[in-house]
């Protein structure tokens, strides 16, 4: 039988977990659950040390595990006959879990059963002895300790783990060659800075050896591309401890990247009526009493104080209740409707994030924010307009290949937690669908991931190495408009309220620019590249030659350099692709006589001889038609 | 003899308090200050009551002081004596003016002579009463009470005040028509909140009545095209309550002026190979105590505090500490200099400021700001190209007529007062000059006026109304780069300090969008303007050829609307007039069968006919040429 990867991945745990036990007998175990790309356990080792020198060995044991072919044999015991249990077993981590567990603390967590479920690894029992005799047999016994085991019983039991399955049936449904200890990393005990410190070992697991080493190899694909090392090496963007290194700066190079995005996404609005609006970086408290968000968010939000106004703000962790504040100073008819207001405005959020991650998870976001105001019956066109904003953008970014849309609608089993009327809701999925349909999206429908507000559209999106990011968004909102009170006049001169589009295409720029520098690895389309030109003169007579050709490139807007430095030519070329300028131009005595550049390209590595008017052609329509 | 004006306006605020007194016995002075365009004095009235019914009253009073050729006697005595006699003349406000004299509480703004001197109003006084013999038999005489005095000088002495002078001969060197009392205000004696609330009357006054009177006519000119008025009604921006009422919100018309001039900005700087750059909207602590706003500027900041990260931050007041950083993440070398940022951003500043002022006075403030980073040697050369943009920007927008700059120089006689090495500073002033002297620019050297860091350019412009606007600035600083530790390498190799220029063209987006919304009154040139032409079909069968010509309009990028209401003809012009629409276009019979349209050109009230093509072309035209 073929099991679903995730659970395999969650009994190599316990394989690692009795690995680790053979090796460090002293260990304790705490938890240990499946990842997007294998697992991890933590563990309490006391007083032993481990490093990732010790992984070759506790991969070894684990190889051992899984070829004995061991058998996992479930029993369920009550609350205190586990605790027994674990106390026998000195798990005291495990022995605190099943006091939580009584207490009721898990209950939102936890399917509470009353019965605690324990999973033992056997080998070579017999397959008669996995059945409920045994499971009777081995509560039974439990209590007289070991020694009052069948010797080769009490032999064959290699490890016990309290846990809530599902289980495979045996370490045979595993692979050997699937797996591979990633790295340690330190954890608190149940995620509680008051707690003890674990010690969590990752490992990555797939189906087999093959998507491991895919897996392996896109990660070492993945280091390389590091935006965080190119930004610091093609000098994008910075970061300052005076200013705080979750709030990014842009370099001269990286801004030349961000507003040529901008700028796109703006074209793309423009094109499609959207409106330009602009709203302060904060505002009072009262604002987001009104929203809501002061109730729902203010763990995310930065409070503001005016020393000499001696009042309280938020700066705005995002820009829908300033954009209702515009859109309420107007009044409205239903002729005037739908309403499209574009901003690309920086929000800040104090979200807890895990390590610094460049441009990814930054505190400073920059949305290409959109608020739409339309009537129910809108919603299926705007959000077919926004849809080919989106498919334009994306395959711009040469991003269209196996991507995904999340239709996110509600979980028909709890109405209750969706604030709206029942048909407004079923118009609105309806025209998400409907939309989705139309524009030939590659749509899920996802029951539950509605947002409390209303439906969506998710867009996720592979790059490059095949990594999937959540990017564009389309969210369908029924609260705001209604905390804000905002109405036109229908055809009957009533006030009627208006549905909100949230949109987002890039989601960020920061986070969105952070992708698309390992996305490209460092070499951008020419439209987007910082520095599209270097002229090398292969020596200092042809430096006139070469600021010649850069005038006339910079004539037609080209950003170009001219390397006059005294290195030697192939110093000066390995400097340029070291920046990955997209076209070098070596130029000698033949292209003066010529007039005409050596043209090397750095991303095909193609090599020709041109006269300057051809490759000022050239470059004006691989930026005219951002070409990848 | 003719005074200065800011001094007869000095002595008619004298003439004020003396009319108040007549008009109001019980009165108590306070003080009585020249302003720009007048004087005003702060009274305590007590249980009396004054509105502006009684201006006419004080006005005819003051009137008759004038025309009585009141002479002006001075005398000076010890703070004991003053005391004493203002006591005598139960003026309290000003027996605590000494006190606070005598506790050298003003020593900062008043020169200390141990001396106060009053100014007595005489009338019909032989004139050889005003000599210092008068003034002995008036020190002598004074402590003796008023009715030892001659009978004749009793009755004829005025009014008394104590004031430091200087003075005016007689009231018959002031003109009894060219003031008018403006408004009554409330002040809090010595600007403390815990005093005393006073009346403050407001006055005109300037040298004759002409000038008066094209004063007035320009308040009434200013009041038409008051920029708040204005913008709600051309829907330009909005304020809410619930976001702050000193932070504006860029209703869509708004925006399409604002990111005009933004964008023009770009282009002039861009032209001059400026990098944008792009730094977050707050910033750690440290960063100000580094840079020493937050022990200069603490009260004008807006603190922040993060409630998951638990950081201390200030908005940032400046990007100046910001560009430093970006600067600092580099190693350049004498080669890269002069290095040029430029960023249109939006900075935070809770100044004490009086009433709310819709644009001009906001906490939000978008600077088009740009720091350069050059040698001592340079700084001619980048000043010189800084005024060329200033002149270009501030041409375009017609207000090159009635300019001058202040060249801001150091206090000769205060030099400890500035920070940085003499002969930077000599180099630095010398280059201002030069610049200023090489662009040909209207300036005036003004000792004292340079920043404590360095000396600067400061342009004002004439709107036209004639009010005066501190717009541009050019400013050499010494004391960030010493205070970051800047620096490039020289050709020795050496580390050397860069002076950094900081230059704002138009100072504040809001700030010089709510000037030229006065400036042009609400009509733009077409460049600007949010509408720049609306078709009127003159009968509801003419729609069709109307959204025809409109598309074509569109298709050149033209911010075009048709009103197909089923309003009138007139009401329909008359609508779009009210909203200043630039151009206005008929369509009826005559224009289907001819393809043509009847113009109507809003501010020059122009009318003519013509082909849709034509029409087109003189908009483009118009539009590129940014024509006035």
């Amino acid at each position: 039988m073929n099991y679903p990867v995730e659970l395999k991945r969650h009994w190599l745990a316990h394989v690692m977990a009795q690995a680790v036990q053979e090796n460090f007998p002293e260990v304790k175990i705490a938890t240990g659950p499946y990842t997007d790309d294998g697992f991890y356990y933590d563990f309490d080792f006391a007083s032993e040390e481990i490093s990732d020198k010790d992984f070759k060995k506790i991969e070894k044991s684990m190889k051992k595990i899984v070829s004995q072919n061991q058998n996992f044999v479930m029993f369920e015991v009550s609350y205190e006959e586990a605790k027994e249990i674990l106390f026998q077993m000195w798990e005291e981590f495990k022995i605190e879990l099943v006091e939580r567990l009584e207490s009721g603390e898990f209950k939102n967590k936890e399917k509470i059963t009353g019965r605690i479920s324990f999973y033992l690894n056997v080998w070579k029992w017999k397959s008669t002895e996995k059945n409920s005799a045994t499971q009777a047999f081995l509560k039974e016994k439990w209590f007289f300790a070991f020694e009052d085991m069948d010797g080769d019983q009490v032999k064959n039991l290699k490890f016990i783990d309290m846990c809530t399955g599902p289980h495979v049936e045996s370490t045979a449904n595993l692979d050997a060659n699937s797996f591979k200890l990633a790295r340690i990393a330190w954890a608190y005990w149940l995620w509680n800075s008051e707690n003890i410190q674990l010690t969590r070992i990752y490992a990555f697991a797939f189906e087999n050896k093959e998507q491991l080493d895919k897996h392996l190899h896109m990660l070492e694909e993945a280091k390389k591309r590091d935006h965080r090392i190119l930004g610091k090496k093609l000098k994008l963007f910075t970061t300052s401890d005076l200013v705080w290194s979750w709030l990014p700066l842009m370099q001269p190079k990286g801004m030349i990247i961000r507003k040529a995005i901008e700028d796109y996404l703006w074209d793309l609005h423009k094109n499609r009526w959207y409106d330009r609006v602009w709203t302060p970086h904060l505002a009072k408290e009262e604002l987001y009493q009104t929203s809501w968000h002061a109730g729902k968010y203010l763990e995310d939000m930065f409070s503001v104080y005016g020393w000499t106004s001696k009042e309280n703000f938020f700066l705005k962790p995002m820009n829908c209740p300033h954009h209702m504040q515009i859109f309420a100073d107007n009044q409205f008819s239903y002729r005037d409707m739908p309403i499209r207001y574009f901003e690309p405005a920086t929000v800040y959020r104090d979200e807890k994030t895990g390590q610094l991650s460049g441009l990814t998870r930054v505190r400073s976001i920059t949305q290409d924010d959109g608020h739409l105001f339309c009537r129910v019956s809108q919603i299926q066109e705007e959000v077919g307009a926004i849809v080919e904003i989106v498919k334009e953008f994306y395959k711009t970014f040469g991003l269209l290949e196996g991507y995904w849309v999340s239709l996110s609608v509600r979980d028909p089993e709890t109405p209750e937690k969706y604030i709206g009327w029942n048909d407004v809701w079923e118009i609105a999925e309806k025209s998400l669908e409907e939309a989705a349909k139309a524009q030939g999206l590659n749509y899920r429908e996802m029951p539950g991931e509605a947002a409390f507000y209303g439906p969506k559209l998710d867009f996720m999106f592979q790059d490059a190495i095949g990594r999937e990011w959540q990017l564009a968004t389309i969210q369908c909102d029924f609260n705001q408009p209604n905390r804000f009170e905002l109405s036109f006049k229908n055809e009957d001169n009533e006030d009627e309220q208006p549905v909100v589009i949230h949109r987002a295409i890039s989601g960020s720029l920061e986070r969105f620019m952070g992708i698309m520098i390992e996305h490209f690895a460092g070499t951008f389309p020419l439209w987007l590249a910082p520095e599209q030109v270097r002229l090398v003169p292969v020596a200092e007579n042809f430096a006139d030659y070469a600021f010649d050709v850069k005038k006339k490139l910079e004539a037609q807007w080209v950003r170009v350099t001219v390397d006059a430095s005294t290195d030697s030519l192939n110093k000066k070329v390995r400097n340029a692709e070291q920046m990955h300028v997209n076209y070098i131009l070596v130029v000698g005595e033949e292209e003066v006589k010529n007039s005409s550049v050596a043209v090397r390209n750095y991303k095909t590595k193609e090599q020709s001889v041109m006269k300057i008017e051809g490759f000022t052609e050239m470059l004006e329509s691989e930026i005219i038609e951002k070409k990848l």
